[in-house]
């Protein structure tokens, strides 16, 4: 260290170096999921391992930690919102996190997933569970032992969700969750009596490919992403992968039989795309520029894609656009044929399928059992079959097989434990956002509705984006919105919004 | 470091991570060419050069030095064919390199580019060298500064050409072209007097986009590129990428008018991508794991590009497809006038766009002026007056701009110093190489008519791509061919070539 330098301006250097390998990171699995060669996938598995190992070597070293105690005595006493000392804050939560976790511990992790990826998807394939069980133990095995290394006051989860949603609780989600699945059932129920009431065979009329990426290149330059600052690639998952403010891009599938699938993914990664470019560049090589967790980052994502892009307001702009890209398809549909349709919610197995309605009953069970797991109170075998009885209770519908069914989703394999309920947090919050901005810019709707987003992007630019990571999500919220997690405007949404699609508002 | 490793286990591991921060920059390097978004660039500029001041600091650093010293003498007495020791002797070769550039040089060899390149681009917009001047002056001496602190013995051009062609000197290349351009000067004389009796109008006919680049995957298929390992993808100016032997990428342009611009670019670009998919996998995050030079890099590319696609063995095969994917454009035209065609020589002004046969012209030309700079017999102000010169000299020909001038290539404005030369290296050598394939495998020539390049690549396979960077150029091609550089068979082929095309062989 050249003299003179104080331990701040050394830490930021090491910030700069750690971002850039992060950023190298972030766009070796962008290519891996768009345009890396099959053949590439051996040596990208190792190149990407060596350089996480290198930038966690860098930020738990004992020079790291000396500069941390250094830097934090040089910003004691400073006004708690300046950006320095809200780095260092950040800095030493990642430290203390990233420091308890010995790296043996890390490279057994590692092992047990990347098998049980690997013997996950052949599991799937062969619909058999039983295959797939051994490598599952496995890693519970190791989460638990990862819990205690990080330790947690009350619950093992606790440790696990915290890598997801920073300070968020167990039992404050298990409140949240209890208090939502008492009021969905019913709904998801009621829905579900009056299927006849919508039908989305509509969606279903062939649009070639070239036709569907046009409207979600349409649709994104509208909702505020900057194409100049990213792009769309296609993918086998939709996805969103920021390296940098200035360089977003996201990902989309198309079937050609079904027009939604394209759009809707559209929308909602670009609610995370949008979010992404929103965090200011002077962050760039910082321990705060980046979200500040997973629930928010799916707030975003989920407003975009279902309070604007399936709500009526946008919608009644947006829809004649479609119609006048797709004349011969939607021609004869009327607006409210084709708002019900991207609306219809029904009881589903698969998760990433599902609609608005009954998508945070997926998580929940998924959530309930993940929780037994780790607790010790379920049993790895016994998952098919509580699955099964789980899915009766919430949705009313049983799987056909385990690969539709504990199977689906390749989270637990990749030992992506505390990590589902952000899904649902982050339904919630949209809520919560969202009737916030409108309540500070009444002029939102009539804005959407004449398609303009600029109103809300405002809002959600100056209460969300701008932080990056500053603050832990429930501080976020609450600065935000002024209460933390609140289920009640998500429930009035749904209740009025699928109320008066199925006619439920008499009830 | 753990008991009871040895130097060279330890030094291996730091290998491994030097070699992983590479590969990070050239997913980097090709995904700036291909798809990252323009608003990328400044942060990918940032995250680029840190990550190569990393690898830079690590293998310069008094920890490296001594493992390397120590690694060196495990090896001694080792067979000097023995992998570890070669690598040990490479990697000497380039840290003693390496330690020779001050760290603030490089820097502000750095910068001096960025502002070199951004000021060429305008120079040649504007066609105004003036303005360029001082930004290739200090480039120029930045070089020197370079040369004089990489030390030489001859010549201070030495220390700028061994960066890209390592141990070949001044006077080595000096003697090289000047015998070259003896033979040269007067042919292209000749082949200029009988323009009329080649006609290409034919390649201007109108190709689309889509069947031009199915062309080009079906020509670099029978080339012997492994598609499962690679990929095709637009760019501006087509180059090859490897990220690894398994993850070799090439890119090519499309000009609908023009198409054997994309078909030659595919050929030329998968010579380069079979090489580096030909070095062996077991020599990855070693410094073994590399082409020998720019020069030896080139012999491939050629000779695919030339030899083969432009040879009338190979092309008597292909062209039948052609015509069979192209029934349009070229159902009425025939071989013999497709042959010519692709043949075409023609003094031109523009380097990239030159034929075979002026192609080196245009290379010697750049050798003379830069040795020139380097050495301070040329004043950078002199050099749109002796660039025309020179052209007239050689081509006879004088450029209508300095655009089309002096001020058409990048390389200088990017401090690529000593990297011309290797062009021309890569001709001459990629005709002794294909002479002494033919010599051992006699059914070359047949084979390549049938369509069968596996003789032939199995020959590079065993005597180029399988020995990586083991040797320096000379001596893998004295290994190979049993001479050093010759330009012997290089003009007995253009002779004959074009002595066949043009009718000069009475002569």
């Amino acid at each position: 260290m050249s003299q003179g330098k104080s331990a701040l301006e050394a830490l930021k250097e090491k910030w700069q170096i750690i971002s850039a390998l992060g950023y190298t990171g972030s766009l070796m699995t962008w290519d891996q999921e768009t345009y890396m060669p099959p053949a590439g996938a051996s040596p990208r598995a190792r190149a990407s391992a060596i350089v996480g190992r290198l930038a966690h070597e860098m930020s738990t070293s004992k020079e790291y930690g000396d500069l941390l105690d250094r830097a934090e005595k040089e910003v004691e006493g400073k006004d708690p919102e300046d950006p320095d000392f809200l780095m260092v804050k950040v800095a030493r939560r990642d430290f203390e996190r990233n420091v308890k976790v010995p790296p043996d511990l890390v490279a057994r992790l590692r092992e047990a997933e990347v098998h049980g990826v690997q013997v996950w998807q052949e599991a799937r394939k062969k619909n058999d569970f039983a295959m797939f069980a051994p490598y599952l133990q496995r890693i519970v095995d190791l989460e638990k032992e990862l819990a205690q290394s990080l330790g947690y006051k009350e619950h093992p989860y606790d440790a696990l969700l915290d890598a997801f949603e920073p300070e968020m609780t167990t039992s404050e989600v298990r409140a949240l969750f209890d208090n939502l699945r008492s009021q969905l059932v019913p709904l998801v129920a009621a829905i579900s009596d009056r299927q006849s009431m919508v039908d989305d065979a509509i969606l279903g009329r062939h649009v070639p490919f070239q036709q569907q990426m046009s409207l979600a290149q349409d649709l994104v330059k509208l909702l505020g992403y900057d194409l100049d600052a990213g792009r769309i690639d296609i993918s086998a998952h939709p996805f969103t992968q920021g390296l940098a403010s200035r360089d977003v891009r996201i990902t989309v599938r198309v079937y050609e039989n079904r027009m939604d699938s394209c759009l809707y993914a559209a929308a909602h990664e670009c609610g995370h795309a949008v979010y992404e470019q929103g965090i200011p560049e002077e962050f760039e090589g910082a321990p705060l520029h980046s979200p500040a967790s997973l629930g928010v980052h799916e707030s975003q994502s989920r407003m975009w894609e279902n309070v604007v892009c399936r709500g009526k307001d946008f919608l009644s702009f947006y829809y004649p656009r479609i119609q006048e890209m797709l004349p011969e398809q939607f021609g004869d549909v009327s607006f409210e044929d084709f708002y019900r349709a991207v609306n219809k919610s029904v009881p589903s197995l698969i998760r990433v399928e599902a609609d608005e309605v009954t998508y945070n009953l997926h998580i929940m069970l998924r959530f309930d059992l993940e929780l037994g797991l780790i607790e010790g109170s379920i049993d790895v075998n016994d998952l098919p079959r509580l699955w099964n009885t789980k899915m009766e209770e919430y949705l009313g519908i049983v799987p056909d097989s385990d690969a539709n069914g504990v199977l689906q989703d390749m989270h637990w394999s990749s030992g992506l434990f505390g990590y589902f309920p952000t899904y649902t947090i982050g339904n919630v919050m949209s809520l919560q956002l969202y009737s916030k901005a409108v309540e500070d810019y009444p002029s939102i709707p009539s804005d959407l509705s004449s398609g303009d987003i600029g109103s809300l992007l405002r809002w959600m630019r100056e209460h969300i984006h701008v932080h990056g990571r500053k603050y832990v999500p429930q501080e976020l919220l609450e600065r935000a919105t002024g209460s933390r997690l609140d289920v009640g405007p998500y429930i009035s949404y749904l209740r009025s919004k699928y109320g008066e699609i199925y006619g439920l508002l008499e009830e």
